[in-house]
């Protein structure tokens, strides 16, 4: 079996959102598994001195054009959460703690909190409403608001972030397709043609 | 007549010139001049607390993998000059002097420019290399040489820098398509979409 796509993301990344919505589409396309990894760009960018992307000036009016624009060009919902940038860190450990007890759940949290933040503009941020979205998907609210204390929940998001700067991801999309990096939602069709061709 | 599409990049960008090799075919498919500008990203990322690139920790490393590989996605020669990051100040300088005169040439100018840089790897930064690849294209190198001297000449690529800047450029590639912004050459796809739509 080939090893799975490696896709990092960032819960408050809107790109990221995005990206979500289409990469287990192509992973399945080409019989490939899709293997989620959320990430916190805030612990990347001191080291390649990056903020976040909306914050910037004339690249976050920018960047307000076209995030509603690739969402209407791929027909999913869009709206950007208030506050943004907002810290993904609660939503994050719960992913991990999920994902070593039912990865397929973990991948369903993960799309119900991209869906809250950036399907509906609802704010994420916060341990409470991970938690909540957690429950609608079965898991008890009080065992997950508990392992959030945690600190083997803590270390365990802190080693697969340090694990991600190793590997050299530093943004949010960030694919690696058997080693080969790919950075961005935009690089989506390079993943799709590298999957079928075997690399060029 | 459509309006022309508007083409910003800097001489001393790789992804600017891959766009380059690609923008006219776009334009020509759709029934629009594509008006290529030069600016100085030098100048704009003071705005957007940017840095060149290839100088960046991850994602220079990122791009010295990327780049290559959309070279030969597309198909054409590429090869990272020396000295890079470069001053593009003369080559800018000369593109404008030249459109002012003849469109077409300025253009044939910054496809040789590019093509030295970005194509064979070589040294395009100083005055003396823009002034013979010029002579190459039958332009009097005395001429050109005394014009790069000029205020005018250097005003005018100011007034375009700020034009840009004005308009919300802040990267290169970019694209402006009957006032819609672009950035990347990522977003070639993209604008030729939206020239065949109209927009969505």
């Amino acid at each position: 079996m080939a090893e799975p796509i490696e896709f990092y993301f960032d819960f408050s990344s809107p790109y990221g959102y995005l990206a979500a919505q289409e990469i287990d589409r192509i992973g399945e396309a080409r019989g490939r598994a899709v293997s989620w990894k959320p990430i916190l760009l805030g612990a990347i960018f001191p080291t390649t001195g990056s903020q976040p992307l909306l914050n910037i000036p004339l690249k976050g009016d920018y960047a307000r054009i076209d995030l509603p624009r690739v969402a209407r060009r791929v027909g999913v919902p869009f709206a950007m959460p208030t506050p943004f940038p907002f810290m993904s860190v609660a939503a994050a450990r719960a992913f991990y703690w999920l994902a070593d007890q039912d990865a397929a759940k973990a991948k369903g949290l993960a799309k119900a909190v991209f869906h809250g933040s950036f399907g509906e503009g609802r704010d994420m941020s916060g341990a409470g409403a991970v938690v909540e979205v957690a429950g609608g998907l079965g898991i008890d609210p009080a065992v997950l608001g508990a392992a959030l204390q945690e600190q083997k929940v803590k270390d365990r998001l802190r080693a697969e972030v340090d694990g991600a700067i190793g590997k050299g991801v530093f943004g949010s999309p960030f694919f690696l397709v058997d080693g080969e990096p790919f950075w961005g939602n935009d690089r989506l069709q390079d993943v799709d043609g590298w999957l079928e061709t075997g690399g060029w």
